[in-house]
């Protein structure tokens, strides 16, 4: 651990993550000295409330991050883009929750259960990955290790959350809307910066993010190329179509994954997961135990049940892995980066 | 077509698939002379308008079968069970929509643009297939007889009239006490005669209908035993993740196949399923358009969209399928029965 008095930036500070952030910074009792809460011009200004002092947000700009050791970011992309090699020059390690950097070769993206020592090979700037690539990694490491992953088919079943503020808004409203069967107009989902937007109330939409060239969505090229790079499995066989639905937080994932080794049963599967760190096996058909994303709002850790074998091969398992997207998904895993860093002796 | 005077009877008729079997006898103009509608003791006596006449739903007993030639049942699997012979026995033709005799080797499971020469060698009972299975094998069938099917893995997002009225109710309900922050008690889902209830507002629960000893539930199993039998692909490797969502109506399935033939193009497979019967076409990323649950209500048609070519196979694919659960998934597929009968003159 590092015993210099650490200076910490929280970029983004008044926005969703960055409200969990903090509350994650908190929680986790993370050791620092002194705080900076920075925002764009039009949140600058507003005062927040941590462990009982008042801090007021400031502007983020390339000068606020003079003296400072690690900038957490989550306040968009172009954001990132702007600031991040600023705090970078100026000294700071930057830890980026958004997908600015994600795929850059110099830029280590990690999950510390997974590949904690690709922060070794920093230069400034770390990624924390896109939240339903997280929850799913988490879960296949420690099978890939026993097991040798091949193959993954994933299905997702996103919380507006994961789209922001606004999207939770939309969502709730509609759905009051729609149950006292007023009209409403669809502004947000499914992607803000989208043509058409539909209704999410009720209904499911198979987008998240624009659609690429190649008929995959981002969301989905997201999921497909953060695995191989957190997992250094170039090879893996990946595909995942994205879907949005309603509910407000906890995205949820029907996994099909096949293996190298035959002949591992479901037991195995699941004190393989058991043993996992950060992994909570909620398994047990015959008391109806599996987990829902409704049940895991709050809490840090990625969910796994409804563990079963292939009935037509014996190298292959589907399973059902939930997290809170706000949580394991964003700030918690940003915070554990920093953990990782510190005991590295890299902070 | 035949010329005899049909007498028609609907056993459930006072239920929601019962309802919409009335509607779709009148949308599709299908012939009939007499009509009976049956239900429970309970629903005796209720008075029902079809076609600007009065008719007054009789207690279902075996004596109302009495010169019957056809007769759909749609009232639960018990009063399948009790009934459906007794009315092959006075003489009726027996279309039932339950999973009483959905795998019974001598019961013919179809869906018309599938299977329908399957009816040919009823012996009194014809089965409909589970709504997930129905709109599944309709995408499927066209892309076998071109490319030979393989492999399926599918993930469902149901809809909860699925489950009846009252999983209706009950999610309205809850969607309502959510929003005004009151509290509720779940009692009908995930599945009504399971021991735990769960939330569904806002939630997704990954359990329908009880769980089997090999960990998959009973509507999973159904989709993988019902599609193998429909399409007479005994050695079909598929297996399914069902999961429901809090959607009124509109059943969805993210769903990856795997061909015999390689080489197919995304076009290819738009062009079979444009041509295929029963199939709507909703797939042009660039224009945002792709099916969805809520824009499926009250249509017949199975629609298809989000297809993708596997990036890691020239012999796979991944599609969006969704269609309304009531419609192609119930009464529209039980009438479609009713007219392939009446072509191949069997009624």
């Amino acid at each position: 651990m590092s015993s210099k008095p650490l200076h910490i930036a929280v970029v983004g500070a008044t926005g969703a993550v960055g409200q969990q952030m903090l509350n994650t910074l908190e929680q986790k009792k993370f050791p620092f000295e002194k705080l900076t809460l920075l925002a764009s011009r039009r949140s600058a200004g507003q005062v927040i409330e941590f462990k009982g002092k008042s801090y007021t947000v400031e502007e983020a700009t390339p000068a606020a991050f003079e003296g400072v050791h690690l900038a957490l970011f989550s306040a968009g992309g172009s954001v990132s883009k702007a600031l991040a090699h600023e705090a970078v020059k100026r000294g700071a390690i930057v830890v980026d929750n958004t997908s600015a950097f994600r795929m850059d070769p110099e830029v280590p993206l990690v999950v510390p259960e997974v590949n904690e020592n690709d922060l070794l090979n920093h230069k400034g700037i770390i990624a924390n990955p896109n939240c339903s690539t997280i929850q799913m990694v988490a879960a296949l490491k420690p099978l890939h290790e026993k097991l040798g992953l091949k193959k993954v088919v994933v299905s997702t079943y996103q919380a507006v959350s994961g789209a922001g503020a606004k999207a939770i808004e939309e969502l709730k409203s509609q759905a009051k809307a729609i149950l006292e069967d007023k009209d409403f107009t669809p502004e947000i989902l499914p992607c803000g910066s989208d043509k058409k937007h539909y209704q999410i109330a009720f209904n499911a939409i198979p987008q998240i993010d624009l659609f690429q060239e190649n008929g995959f969505t981002y969301e989905e090229m997201k999921m497909m190329n953060e695995t191989k790079k957190i997992m250094h499995l170039e090879d893996l066989h990946i595909s995942a179509t994205c879907v949005r639905l309603p509910v407000v937080t906890g995205h949820s994932e029907s996994l099909y994954a096949e293996f190298e080794k035959a002949g591992a049963s479901v037991q195995e599967i699941r004190d393989i997961l058991s043993a996992a760190e950060g992994i909570t096996l909620q398994d047990s058909p015959e008391e109806q135990i599996y987990p829902m994303p409704a049940a895991s709002v709050g809490l840090p850790d990625v969910f796994v049940g409804r563990i079963r074998k292939d009935p037509d091969s014996d190298k292959a398992f589907h399973m059902w892995i939930v997290s809170d997207n706000l949580l394991k998904g964003a700030a918690w895993n940003s915070v554990q980066i920093a953990e990782s860093l510190l005991k590295l002796g890299l902070l």
